[in-house]
């Protein structure tokens, strides 16, 4: 279970190959060798002396694909420029375009969309830039904005490697809440720089959605365009795990009949991610939460350099206990963990309170294999699509934009996340709940409705919806 | 002709009324005493009090329209909230979108655009940045980028009155040439910080097309970013009309039989596109160029604070010429004119050299009127519309990028530029060349690729394009 199974391996090797008549024999031949099948030849292009090959390969994984592009490579004469698959090709040229909503088909067309007549709208929004709303983009598009500092499990890999991701994240937004969202990826990781972008770029955008910046920069920046800019601004590694999890919890707990004011909850891994995640338990009713990191429980037994996990000392552990986690773990209802493959062990599953709940989001590898845990555990839930119950963002932000962009909000606060997670738990229903199923599968239409509507009422209710409710009920 | 005739004026009356039987007779009375046409009415909302009612209403022209509103305004419970057109409801929600290039329809998919699988395309691309432009919209995106402080006729009217303009460049770019273009509108008009800006955004584009930033710092922006960012950078206000305005001497040269090195050309107003327009005609061969501004001819009889005037002085008026419009226009071939309405006067016109050509491409109204210029003159061009030879940048910015980022150009140097003015000429064939037609129209289908095709030789020739020649011409 190291790493969810490659979806298909059907390799394409480009070869520069000597333009003689043996050659592809010799191709044929070392790839037959290695058991590679060959299940399609093309010709890419022909001089005197070379000819380009692509030359499609069944292979096992990825380890083989390699072994059979060096074996290739070694031979007199083949060269391999290239090696792609099918998530490659999926990405040639991006996954993304712009589009035109209004068609350019002649010279009246033209002046309305462009000069002269444009200068109308222009006008209008430069006495009134709430205008911009209503007569530009800003309506219904996002920022997706990273620095490529903690980009998924890789780190910081800069701002050209996290475009894929910014990338497929706009095609999420687009396809799940027909939201127009654009990568936006920085070629800096200072602070302030960051934030001035964003705010220089932001006429264009009715929302920002941070991405993938490393902790603890991503605080600072997120605090700061929050109380600077008046659209939604809102971090989703931290947020969007938070909600959804709050959601599978609320579901949870139903089935095991607790109160979550009455649950003792251990979260492992005091980052972004658990800092959030902390907070979102907080606003829902629980009281008793205790932190783990590294250095063991968070407690106000210490002092921290690290100010999240001062903040953190000051704010959980009411009992103030002291230890590590087979400590915390002790009479615990739920485990949280948002850290790393191995954490969890059975012998702290067999600590737990009774109807253990676990929560393992560690990707790709969970704190503890679920079927190992199956025997000790209640109800499980990890980050992953090949086991029940996922953790996954794709449930909360598009919605949770959506609704925001929806009533012109200004904010996404604390109130509409709430609004969101029990949105997300609703759609799964009484009757449907199970230890297998508390939280909805991404692919289920309702979701993205039911939080949009959710997060709309709790923008007027808390004051932060700009549009008149007598628009969005008209257009409704 | 004070300006291009409105494309038919068709306008919608947004109208809160009091819900009284009677009320919507007194609207019908009131718009059919002014002399307005009702062609429809629609029920937008209805509440105890009040009923919010579209009046579609056909008038003569903007201040008819402004009549009736004002009328219906005055009468006791009547209220016009929104007044909108054809233009206005073409921008409602903004004119532009993003789309997906792929379809995420199953796990499988999703699986491949986004985690799990997307991570292999990241480190493919952190491991050889380059390869960004193969696996992401770098390839084909280009940042419009403005601080709306010189958009249209407008002026300063700031990033989200300019935002209209931008997402219109936007639609062009993708229906001309299919880039895909966004709008960047930057909140600040501070020349570093812009700099700064837009080299953090840059990692997302293949292209920077600068956009109504006032002079002269449109000229260090343009100037740093083209040194400082790998990517073309082309500052459209000044370079496009310069490529668009030297195809059009090209041919119109043709027709009176000149030749380019032995003109003498008067240059009117020195600003942006003055002086870009200046620099295009040098490098094509003109030598005899006099620059004319608000305090008469450039000369060395002077030195000027203003930058770009001192070098206009050191490197244009061979014959050192000094006065106003008056002596310059003394025995000169070409009027180019991107200065003002009323600035040439049929006395110019008769001290003219024989055959004289003229372009007055001041807009919305030209340096000379059309009909009253035409018995003085054989060529006349002008920046609109409404008459013959419309000099528009449309016939450049499309084709010039669309060529640049095929062939991975890391500039847009002189050489491309000048390519695309050839390319742009040739369009008009021999046999059609004529005084009505020396520009071919913005909707004649070979501009782009013509300018594509020039602009992509150039650029290997001179070394800019990154891209193998090779997988150039594969891909053709």
């Amino acid at each position: 279970m190291a790493s969810e199974r490659t979806a298909g391996l059907s390799l394409i090797y480009r070869l520069e190959l000597k333009n003689s008549s043996h050659i592809f024999g010799l191709v044929a031949h070392h790839i037959g060798e290695e058991d590679g099948d060959i299940i399609g030849v093309d010709v890419v292009h022909v001089e005197r002396d070379i000819v380009v090959r692509d030359v499609n390969v069944n292979v096992f994984d990825r380890e083989h694909g390699r072994r059979i592009r060096e074996r290739l490579d070694s031979e007199e004469g083949i060269k391999v420029i290239n090696l792609s698959d099918r998530t490659y090709l999926m990405h040639l040229g991006g996954k993304i375009e712009i589009r035109s909503k209004v068609a350019v088909r002649n010279r009246d067309e033209l002046s309305r969309v462009y000069t002269p007549h444009v200068a109308d709208i222009c006008k209008t929004i430069a006495e009134d830039p709430s205008k911009a709303f209503k007569l530009t983009i800003k309506k219904n598009t996002v920022a997706v904005v990273s620095d490529g500092t903690a980009v998924l499990g890789l780190g910081d890999i800069g701002p050209y490697g996290a475009m894929p991701v910014m990338e497929g994240k706009a095609m999420l937004f687009k396809q799940f809440a027909n939201v127009d969202a654009f990568p936006i990826c920085l070629d800096t990781k200072d602070t302030e720089a960051i934030i001035a972008h964003v705010k220089a770029i932001a006429p264009a955008f009715g929302g920002i959605n941070l991405e993938d910046i490393s902790s603890p920069r991503c605080f600072e920046i997120e605090a700061r365009l929050k109380k600077e800019l008046d659209i939604p601004v809102f971090h989703d590694d931290q947020h969007g795990t938070a909600v959804v999890l709050l959601a599978g919890l609320m579901n949870a707990v139903k089935l095991v009949e607790k109160d979550l004011s009455k649950l003792k909850i251990v979260v492992v891994g005091i980052g972004a991610a658990g800092i959030a995640i902390t907070k979102m338990l907080s606003l829902a009713g629980v009281k008793n939460i205790v932190g783990v990191d590294r250095e063991g429980i968070i407690s106000r037994h210490q002092t921290y350099e690290n100010k999240m996990w001062q903040w953190y000392s000051e704010h959980t552990n009411p009992d103030n206990v002291v230890g590590n986690l087979d400590d915390a773990i002790e009479g615990a209802d739920v485990f949280i963990g948002v850290s790393g493959p191995g954490v969890l062990k059975v012998e702290h599953l067999q600590k737990m309170a009774t109807d253990p709940i676990v929560f393992a989001m560690a990707n790709p590898t969970p704190e503890i294999d679920p079927e190992i845990a199956a025997p000790y555990v209640r109800v499980m839930a990890t980050g992953r699509s090949d086991y029940p119950n996922q953790i996954n963002n794709l449930l909360c932000f598009p919605g949770i934009f959506k609704g925001a962009l929806d009533c012109r909000a200004s904010d996404i606060n604390e109130e509409m996340k709430l609004a969101a997670s029990y949105a997300i738990a609703s759609v799964v229903g009484e009757h449907e709940l199970s230890e297998q199923y508390i939280i909805p599968s991404v692919f289920n239409k309702k979701v993205v409705e039911a939080v949009r509507l959710s997060v709309i009422e709790a923008a007027y209710e808390t004051g932060v919806a700009r549009r008149r409710y007598r628009n969005y009920k008209d257009q409704k």
